[in-house]
């Protein structure tokens, strides 16, 4: 099997793409042809892969769109991940991070029942938290360094230097030491990402989303980011504009 | 509806009681006689809840052990919320964090699909992460603080103060605007504890987890926590005991 570095370079390449499409599929936002609920969303869902899986480098998938439906929300979050060919990569939006016994279940759950290609997970627990899912060689694992929401000032940016930069560092160690790690950075902190990429170098990949509806500039972002690894995320401001593909056509020629 | 604050003074009087059984079943230390699946899962829950239902102050549900086993896990999960008695209020330990938008999907997967009383959440985001789970006021909010595993030294105590002080001043802040905001504190770092009560003071619940296979000492976490709210947790030394009754009614006797 693939592993998710080569997955993602050569759609990298063979697409042209560094967009990422985020399939958060709010059941409240489909449109009214769709049934409102799992079987729905389902649906829906094909018709985004369907419609735009010549135009990515990747697809995410945050969890938490499904878990609200429930069991039905989990098995159609199965059903997508089957659905998506297996040579695309498929990041997980977990954000997970527990102690280590609980994290290795988890680890179990996506690499192993899911059988996706990477997940973000959440360092406040510290390396025993990341460990399990680093084990993983073959998969990736994209660690939240500076989140793209207003109140990640509240702790992120804590202490001198900020808590942010004390996370890309141990991102770049573990990448040093396991080969899979890199980090999550957020398009809307233009200023800092100069940073996180001083600090955290050009061996690992970066997870950037922010773009679209959270305002972020992609033109500003590939200044900074040239001859890195990228994988650029947009969600909503593609998966529930009118016309999908040309949407997600116009993110991925504005990023190339 | 009962609250969830409610809920946990009736119980924590009704059976004396001030222990939480974490409900984290690992399909695979399940005894021979259970089938390895999320039927055997769901089985054993049963047992687990028959046999100490009456002498809990609440029951602690890790989504790590489900979500591996699929979305027949996610079913087993809420059979076994739907199995417990409505009086007994239900922690889910998710430690989720994410933008607000999604945090408000897995608000309602917990408070609304899920229908369970209190959730872990994850700070690393900041507030309007924790935001959208705080506005259920009938449902209360464990923010990790300091946690039990050996690495939460890595970021959890960077800083000076270091940043769990923080993070401890922001919970009582948070509970002071919303009233249903507890933190997690690890049974493991008895001397932090003092200070993390110092600081988040007594109108707070705390949820200790770390007592048991980690280490932590009950006796000595019971002098620091004098006359406030706490809900001790257990989870494997007695749910994969030999006498799983006999065992709760230990820890139980012991913390009182």
């Amino acid at each position: 099997m693939k592993t998710f570095k080569s997955k993602y370079r050569d759609m990298r390449k063979k697409n042209n793409s560094m967009l990422v499409i985020g399939i958060d599929t709010d059941v409240e936002r489909l449109p009214s042809s769709y049934s409102k609920n799992a079987t729905g969303v389902l649906e829906y869902n094909k018709h985004i892969i369907d419609v735009t899986k010549d135009l990515v480098c990747g697809y995410k998938i945050n969890t938490a769109f499904y878990e609200r439906l429930g069991y039905l929300g989990w098995e159609c979050l199965e059903d997508t991940v089957r659905y998506i060919d297996r040579d695309i990569p498929v990041v997980l939006d977990v954000k997970r991070g527990d102690i280590s016994n609980t994290a290795r279940s988890y680890a179990k759950a996506y690499f192993e029942t899911l059988e996706v290609d990477a997940v973000t997970v959440n360092p406040y627990m510290g390396f025993d938290a990341v460990k399990p899912f680093l084990e993983y060689k073959d998969k990736y694992i994209f660690v939240l360094c500076l989140t793209s929401n207003p109140s990640s000032e509240d702790f992120q940016r804590y202490g001198e230097p900020p808590l942010f930069e004390v996370v890309a560092q141990k991102v770049k160690d573990w990448n040093n030491e396991f080969g899979n790690c890199g980090l999550v950075a957020g398009a809307t902190k233009i200023k800092d990402m100069r940073k996180i990429r001083e600090i955290a170098g050009e061996d690992v990949i970066y997870l950037i989303p922010g773009v679209g509806t959270q305002g972020g500039d992609v033109k500003k972002i590939l200044v900074i980011m040239r001859n890195v690894e990228v994988m650029i995320n947009v969600s909503r401001s593609i998966i529930f504009s009118r016309d999908i593909r040309k949407t997600a056509l116009e993110y991925r020629d504005v990023m190339e």
